[in-house]
C-alpha cells in the first residue's frame, strides 16, 4: 500500500466535495490501486488544520456544511492561519488546490500555494484557473525543475477530461481548430433570453441557482470561457498565450432577435472560445457568442453540457461532450490528476476488479 | 535524439498509411518530441523486408501502390518470408501491428507476431482486434513479465482515444454503462435500408465502396461490434470477457418499417454495443441495432462517425464522437500509442512548437 500526504487548499463547493469524494472511494483506490490518501493539511479562506497522522474527513466536511473554518477543527485547526502557511510548513506529498480563481488579486492565494508546493518538491494537482492563466510557463518550469508534477485538468470545462486528451491523444497531430463550450452558464442565460425572460430577470435567476459567479462580468464578459481557453491553447498548442491575447466578447451585447432568429433556425447560441491556427502556424485565439447549428457536434449541448472539440490533420475531428448535472466531476478531476501524477501511464493492469468477470 | 527500431507487420490500408505518416510525421517527431523512427523490418501476407539501416518508406509505399509485396523490396526483401519469423529474427524495439483480424485462422498471423514480440522484450502497439480478443488476459500477463508495454488504442472506434480515455482519464469511478457504436458499415447500410434502398442493393454499394469487409458477416451479423466491446470493457473494467459472452444480435433481422419508422420519429438506428453494470457490480454485454433518438448523444452521428459514451458516478457521462472521413485517423492510432509508450505520461513539456506564439 503506497500512502499519499495530501494537502487541500479550499474548501468551497469543490473542495468540500473532494473531501466526500476522498471518504466514498478510499476503499476502491486501495483495492484497485494500492494507493491510501491521508488528509494531512486543510486551509479555507478564514483558517486552516494539520494533522501528520490525517485530519478525519466526515469531521472536516461536517464543518463546511455548517459554514465553519477548517480553522475550527477540534485541536488542530486554527482560525487566521493562511494558507500559503500551511503549504510550506506542512510535511506533505502533494498539493491539491481548489481556490477561487481571483484574478483581481493576482491569483491569490492559489498561486503562491502552488509555486511553494513546486518548490519544495510537492506534485500540484490544481483546479484554479488563476495560477494557470497568470504563471503557465512559470509553473510548468518549476515544475520540471524540481521534478514533479504539475497537472490542472480540471480548469477547462468541467470534468470533461479536455486537456488530457488533448495533451496525450492528440500528440504528433497538427491541431486546425480547437472549439470549445466551456462555460455553462453563459448559454442558460442566452436560452432564457431566447425564450422571452428578460435580461435582469435571467441574471436574477442564474444568480438565484448558484450558477453564476458572483462577480457576473467574469461569465457574462467571457472572462472565464477566455481563461479557460488560455489554459487549454498553452497545455495542447505549446503556445505562450496570456489572457489579454483573445479577442473577447461576452452575452452582453447579444440581441435578443438575433437569439429568437436563432431559435427559429433550429440553431443555439452558446459561447464559443475558439483556437484557430493560421497558415503561418501561428494560432488566434477568440471568445463570441456563436449561433450553432445543431449539425454542430457542438449544437445540441443542453444546460448542464461543455465540450470540446478538435480538428486534426491525422487524428480526424473528435468531439468531447460532458453531462455534468452538479459539480461532483468538476471536482473529482483533482482525484483524476492525483492519480495520473502517481499511476502514471500505467493502465488499469487487468484485471483490476478482480470480482468482476 | 532518441532512435525507434520498428517492424511493422501487415501493410494493406492502414499499415501502408502508417509508413505515408512516418514520412509526413518524421520531422515533427524529431523537433517535438525527440524521437526519430526507423523502420527496419516490414512484413505483409506474400512477404518481408529488412533492413537494420532503415527501410526507404517512398520505396516501400510505391511497391504496396503497386500491389507488389513488401518480399520485392530491392536487395533488402525475400517473398514468402513470414511475418513472425521476420518479428522473432530481428533487432527492434517495438512491433507496430496492422494485420487483418483473421478469427478464423486463430487471429494470425498477429497473435503470434504479438506473442513473439512481447517475449522477447519489444514494446507492441496493434490496431488488430483478434490478438487481443483471442488473448488479451495472456497478452497483458506477457507483457508485465517481461517489462514491455502493450498498447491497442485503434482497435476500437478507429482514431477516437476511447479506450485511453476510459483507461486512464476515468480511473477512480464506477461506470455503470458504456455505450458505443464502433462500426460504420452497419449505420450505412440501416441509413440506406431506410431511404428504401434494397437490401442486396445496400450490401453491394457498401462493398463497392470497400467500406464492408470481405467475409460480410463480420460487420452484419455484429461479430466486429462484439469484438471491439469485448476489447473494451476488458481495458476499462478491467473485466476477461470473451467473444462468445456478449448477447449479439446483427442488422439482418431488423425490419425496414422499423427503420423508417424511426426516421419519421426523427430517431436513426446504429448498432450499439454496450456494457451495462448490475447491481452485483457485474456487468452484461450486448450488441443490438437500436434506434436512436436526436437528444442521444450518439443519435446524430453522421455516416463517417463513430462514438462512445462513458456513464460514471463521479465523472459524470461523457460522449467522444470522432469524424473520421478517411482511414488515416486509424493508422495514425500506431504513432499514438507509440508516443504514448516512450513518453509516457509526460504531457508535453509546453512550449512544445517554440515557433508557434
Amino acid at each position: 500500500m503506497r500512502e499519499v500526504r495530501c494537502v487541500l487548499v479550499g474548501l468551497g463547493n469543490l473542495g468540500r466535495r473532494f473531501c466526500e469524494i476522498m471518504i466514498e472511494k478510499d476503499h476502491l483506490l486501495r483495492e484497485r490501486y494500492g494507493l491510501a490518501l491521508r488528509l494531512v493539511g486543510a486551509a479555507d479562506s478564514r483558517g486552516a488544520a494539520y494533522d501528520e497522522e490525517g485530519l478525519r474527513l466526515p469531521t472536516l466536511v461536517k464543518l463546511k456544511r455548517d459554514g465553519l473554518s477548517a480553522g475550527r477543527y477540534p485541536g488542530r485547526g486554527r482560525l487566521g492561519w493562511q494558507a500559503v502557511d500551511l503549504v510550506s510548513s506542512v510535511d506533505a506529498d502533494i498539493l491539491l488546490e481548489a481556490s477561487p480563481v481571483n484574478l483581481a488579486q493576482g491569483g491569490e492565494p492559489g498561486l503562491s500555494c502552488v509555486r511553494t508546493a513546486l518548490k519544495k518538491g510537492m506534485h500540484v494537482a490544481t483546479a484554479n484557473k488563476g495560477p494557470l492563466v497568470l504563471a503557465f510557463s512559470e509553473l510548468h518550469e518549476l515544475a520540471r525543475v524540481h521534478g514533479v508534477k504539475l497537472r490542472y485538468d480540471g480548469t477547462v470545462a468541467g470534468g470533461l477530461a479536455a486537456i488530457n486528451y488533448g495533451c496525450r491523444d492528440l500528440r504528433g497531430a497538427e491541431i486546425h481548430r480547437i472549439e470549445a463550450v466551456p462555460n455553462l452558464v453563459t448559454g442558460y442565460i442566452m436560452d432564457m433570453l431566447a425564450e422571452g425572460t428578460p435580461w435582469q430577470e435571467a441574471i436574477e435567476t442564474a444568480r438565484a441557482e448558484g450558477v453564476l459567479e458572483a462577480d457576473a462580468s467574469w461569465d457574462l464578459d467571457g472572462w472565464d470561457a477566455a481563461a479557460k481557453l488560455v489554459i487549454l491553447a498553452n497545455a495542447v498548442l505549446g503556445t505562450a498565450f496570456k489572457l489579454e491575447d483573445v479577442q473577447r466578447a461576452g452575452i452582453r451585447d447579444v440581441s435578443v432577435d438575433a437569439l429568437r432568429e436563432a431559435v427559429a433556425h433550429g440553431e443555439r447560441y452558446r459561447l464559443v472560445a475558439r483556437a484557430e491556427r493560421l497558415r503561418d502556424g501561428h494560432y488566434v485565439l477568440s471568445v463570441k457568442p456563436v449561433a450553432l447549428a445543431p449539425i454542430h457536434p457542438l449544437g445540441s449541448l443542453g444546460r448542464k453540457q461543455m465540450g470540446v472539440v478538435y480538428a486534426t490533420d491525422i487524428f480526424g475531428t473528435v468531439a468531447l461532450v460532458i453531462n455534468e448535472p452538479n459539480p461532483v466531476p468538476s471536482s473529482a478531476t483533482l482525484l483524476r490528476d492525483l492519480l495520473e501524477i502517481y499511476l502514471g501511464d500505467d493502465l488499469c493492469p487487468p484485471p483490476f476488479c478482480p470480482g468482476v468477470v
